[in-house]
C-alpha cells in the first residue's frame, strides 16, 4: 500500500500554490484557450476545483464518518462551476480555491483518526461501496489531473507554433 | 498565428517556481516513484530539463543566429541527464535548473530582435528546415510536457490507492 494520509496531505496542501504559479500574470491567450467544444479553459478547471472543495470532498469525508454505508453521497454536480462569472480575474478564482482548501485541510485532520477511520466505507452512487482512504487518495489525484489538464490546454495554444517538434511533445498527444 | 516571444517567456520563467512548488518537501514515495523500466522519476525530469538548459535551446538558438541553415544543430543528448547523481536533494536539483533558465531568459533577451529573427531558420538533424519561433515555443511547450509528465508519474505512486475511480481520473489513462 502506498497510500498514508500524511502523503496524500502533501500533494492537497501544495496544489492551491502550484496553480498559483503556473497561471498568475499568465496573458489571456494562455488562460482563455480550450480544447475546442464543452471543454474547460484554465479558468474553468480552478472553478471546478473550488466547485469540489465545496460541494464534493467533505461531503462526502462527513458521509462516511456520520452515516457510514447506510446513507448514499451527497450529488456532486460536476458542471456547477460553469455557473461562476467567467470575467472574474484568474487571482480571485485561486484565492477562492486556496482559501476553501485550506479549510479543509484542517476540517480533515481534525476529523479523522487515521489510525481507526481510513477502512470506514460510504455508497458511492454509480461505485457502491468504497473506503475512506480511496476517496481521500482520489482527492489527491483528482489535483494532478487537473495540473494536467491545465498543461495539456495550455499546450493546445501553441499546438501550431511548434511545427514539426509536435511529434516529440507528448503534451500534444494526450487525450483529454 | 498564436506564438509571440513575450508570451513564450511567460511559461519559460513560470517554469522553475511551479516544480518547485510542486515539489519541494514531498516524501519520498512521490519523488521515487517512477512508470517502470526505463522511465523516468520527478528527479531525473528535473535533471533533464536543467541538462536541455544547458546544451539544448540555447546552443541551437545560436546556430540558428550565427549559422542560420547551413550548420545543423549541435548534438543534444536526451539522455545525459541520467548521469546526474540520483541522490543529490531535489532542492538542488531544481535550483541548478531554475539558475539555468533564468541566465537563459537573460541570454534569450538580449540576443533576439523579435521583429526580424523569429523567422530565421536553422537546421534540425531529422525534421530539416525549422524557424527560431519553432524552436522558442518548443521550448516552452517542452515544459508543459515535462509538467504533464511529473504529474502522470505522481498519480501513477496512487493508481492502485484511489479504488474504483481510477476510470474517473484521466491523468491515468494518458499514455507515456
Amino acid at each position: 500500500m502506498n497510500f498514508s494520509i500524511e502523503e496524500a496531505i502533501e500533494v492537497l496542501e501544495r496544489s492551491p500554490l502550484t496553480f498559483e504559479t503556473l497561471l498568475t500574470g499568465l496573458s489571456p491567450g494562455w488562460l482563455h484557450t480550450n480544447e475546442g467544444r464543452d471543454t474547460w479553459n484554465a479558468a474553468q478547471v480552478i472553478d471546478h476545483l473550488a466547485e469540489a472543495e465545496r460541494t464534493n470532498w467533505i461531503p462526502r469525508i462527513r458521509t462516511i464518518l456520520e452515516s457510514g454505508t447506510d446513507q448514499p453521497f451527497p450529488d456532486f454536480d460536476r458542471f456547477a462551476h460553469l455557473k461562476q462569472d467567467p470575467d472574474q480575474p484568474i487571482s480571485e478564482k485561486l484565492a477562492r480555491f486556496k482559501t476553501l482548501r485550506a479549510q479543509n485541510l484542517v476540517t480533515l485532520k481534525e476529523w479523522i483518526q487515521p489510525d481507526t477511520d481510513l477502512d470506514q466505507t460510504g455508497t458511492h452512487p454509480a461505485f457502491g461501496e468504497v473506503k475512506l482512504r480511496e476517496l481521500i487518495a482520489t482527492w489527491a489525484v483528482h489535483d494532478l489531473t487537473h495540473i494536467a489538464q491545465i498543461v495539456r490546454v495550455m499546450a493546445e495554444y501553441y499546438r501550431r507554433e511548434v511545427g514539426p517538434w509536435e511529434q516529440y511533445l507528448g503534451v500534444l498527444k494526450n487525450s483529454r
